[in-house]
């Protein structure tokens, strides 16, 4: 048999780093429709937020320094000389000894520099009395204080989340440059693989799970699938529908069947796609061991384990990677992750990285993750879990109560 | 001056989970897009998943029993009497001493109850060579080992994965009953308030971004938005335009101006929208105090505050429970906190619960949580942020490098 040559987790990111050119394809769209795309330029202020001194309390617009000394004993005595609108400019300027109303929100009078709330003055006609005093810009943002004209807002490969929306709108923008959807190709290989509305399975037949799972995975990371259906593990039909779809798409994914003839065959395929084909040829991981990635002229492929549960684990790992790599995404490496104990002991083996799905839950006001046992073919074992946690190469396991990193599944 | 009759966070909890009810309007979807959306029945197996005994290695079906004592200076011998094909059944019984060859994924012959993997083996002709003995079961999936006739997949209220799509798709489900998507309306209010599309502000003019972020995050929870507009601080205005909006939603989120004039608008607005009307007059929490949330005639009305990064944070904590309070879902506590250690001192209030927002970073190997600080107002406060730590009522602040939980943003 012929062995693979297996490569470590932390080699085949790095290679994948290497080996792929993001695609500088770009649209533009309306803010309205953008959660979760990609931003394909940096996006700069042209103007200063807020456009004017603006008050963040109901209050009193002064000037702070006659203010100074002012106490609920000794209060300091203003002239009311009116009031803002919301809105609205303000065509009065605030002399020494005046104040005029403001409201949240409203726009400071010129000659003011601070706001008394209103919980610490009293009213008496025109008359109004000051207990506290304030400092300059005090209950005040000023101009500019949130966006200055010419500030970088966000930065391109950001995906874009509901405040960044808020943000872009806060400066006038509403359409975004965004890199235009990522075009996923997927195609299903295995002589034993039917379509998942198979009714009634014949004896030897599975319905084909990858086509669901790989592809909501896709789509959850803002990607367009290209659903190329399911081949038979025969060579020529395997290669023709692949080439096909590879016209068609940045990134193919073939969901393998995972006996060692199908394996063969594509490895074959990738190599016969483009140069200079296929350059990692297995993993040094458990699930997910037989995964085949190929560069075919600039274009990444990949070769997922048929197995649900190895080929859902190898995706979150390179095929996440391989999709932010095309757009730029710079991915906060946090956003996915949390720290809890682990509720068991778990042997592993030196020199191979292993992700174990777990529950999580907790117990004694501390998080603990519970390890879902079972087969890799069990799909069962992905749907109980909320994530998996990883035993890095180096471990020959983990002891129960250690705290470990937890991966969440999207 | 009025003033609010403020109610602790954990209160509003209680309170909005003993005031809405679910809404029970459920639609039939494809698989393909039901990502993110909310199981309404519990999906119930009608079969056995695998429906055959399969082997999860490439090797040879064999009785277990005939294999004990096979080491590898003394292996067993076995007869082979052929393969088994993928995706076919197989007619042939495995007798005493007999061995098959079963690709991975393969269906195990009758008589046989375990694999032996291909790499502990040496095939000479018709006859086999077993190097390691393997247990009964050993490599092999047994017949419903993953789900069993009966069994309860996935349960109502839960939020779709793209794994959990894959275990439908396992169990010949491609069609699944999810509820409608909650229709939320959403009407900001302000005399200073202009559409974002406006190019040049006049002054005192502040672009309406509750408008773009709150609709981005319903979208991201799975909602639909339809969207009022923007309408001045005049009560009768106000009132006729949340009538008509209030008409055609399942949840109604009135985006205010936090001027003193306009928060009272809001209460009365709601009390006429129907009754018991305003239940949370204000809540003990910093940024967000004025926030104020009623039940008409059993839909729920939330008067977020103006300032963006409240009513994002608002929205995030009970706009959130609100939506999934409607569509039964029992949401993963657990998704979207992680454990960092704070940076800095922050001082609190006993008796009011503060959310700081925070960027994470990496540092020693260990994940930090930097305060964003700045005024209420400012939305780059909001981009600039992962997430957000909570300060409980009870603590008069917390200290460097004190273990907080981070609730991320979306």
């Amino acid at each position: 048999m012929e062995l693979l040559d297996v490569q470590q987790v932390q080699e085949v990111a790095e290679k994948i780093k290497k080996q792929f050119q993001a695609i500088d394809s770009v649209e533009e769209i309306s803010i309205i429709e953008a959660v979760g795309r990609v931003l394909a330029h940096d996006m700069v202020s042209k103007e200063d937020v807020p456009g004017f001194h603006r008050s963040t309390v109901d209050g009193y617009a002064v000037k702070a320094r006659n203010t100074y000394g002012s106490t609920e004993s000794m209060p300091t005595f203003f002239h009311i000389t009116g009031s803002v609108e919301m809105g609205k400019d303000v065509n009065q300027t605030i002399q020494e000894g005046q104040a005029m109303y403001v409201p949240t929100g409203g726009m400071l009078p010129e000659g003011a520099d601070a706001v008394v709330m209103i919980e610490d003055v009293e009213v008496v006609g025109d008359l109004l009395n000051v207990f506290e005093q304030v400092a300059p810009r005090e209950n005040v943002i000023f101009k500019g204080e949130d966006v200055y004209d010419g500030e970088v807002v966000l930065k391109k490969g950001h995906r874009l989340r509901p405040q960044d929306l808020g943000g872009l709108a806060a400066i006038g923008v509403t359409k975004v440059p965004v890199y235009t959807k990522l075009k996923v190709g997927l195609l299903s290989t295995g002589d034993e693989i039917v379509p998942p509305e198979t009714e009634e399975l014949l004896p030897g037949q599975i319905r084909d799970i990858n086509g669901i799972s790989i592809a909501a995975a896709v789509q959850a990371l803002g990607g367009q699938i290209i659903y190329g259906g399911i081949v038979k593990d025969q060579f020529d039909q395997y290669l023709s529908k692949s080439q096909e779809l590879f016209q068609q798409v940045d990134f193919l994914i073939l969901s393998g069947g995972s006996s060692m003839g199908t394996k063969d065959y594509t490895s074959q395929v990738m190599n016969q796609l483009g140069s200079p084909g296929v350059f990692v040829h297995g993993i040094s991981i458990k699930p997910g061991k037989p995964t085949i990635i190929a560069n075919c002229n600039g274009k990444p492929v990949m070769g997922l384990p048929g197995h649900p549960v190895s080929a859902m684990v190898l995706f979150e790992l390179f095929g996440r990677q391989i999709m932010n790599q095309l757009h730029h995404v710079n991915e906060n490496p946090f956003a996915k992750q949390l720290r809890a104990r682990i509720s068991r002991n778990i042997a592993s083996q030196v020199g191979r990285t292993d992700y174990v799905r777990v529950q999580l839950e907790i117990r004694d006001h501390e998080l603990w993750a519970n390890p879902v046992f079972g087969k890799s073919g069990l799909i069962t074992n992905l749907v109980k879990s909320d994530g998996m946690i990883e035993i890095s190469q180096y471990k020959e396991g983990i002891i129960a109560g250690e705290w470990v990193n937890v991966i969440l599944f999207s």
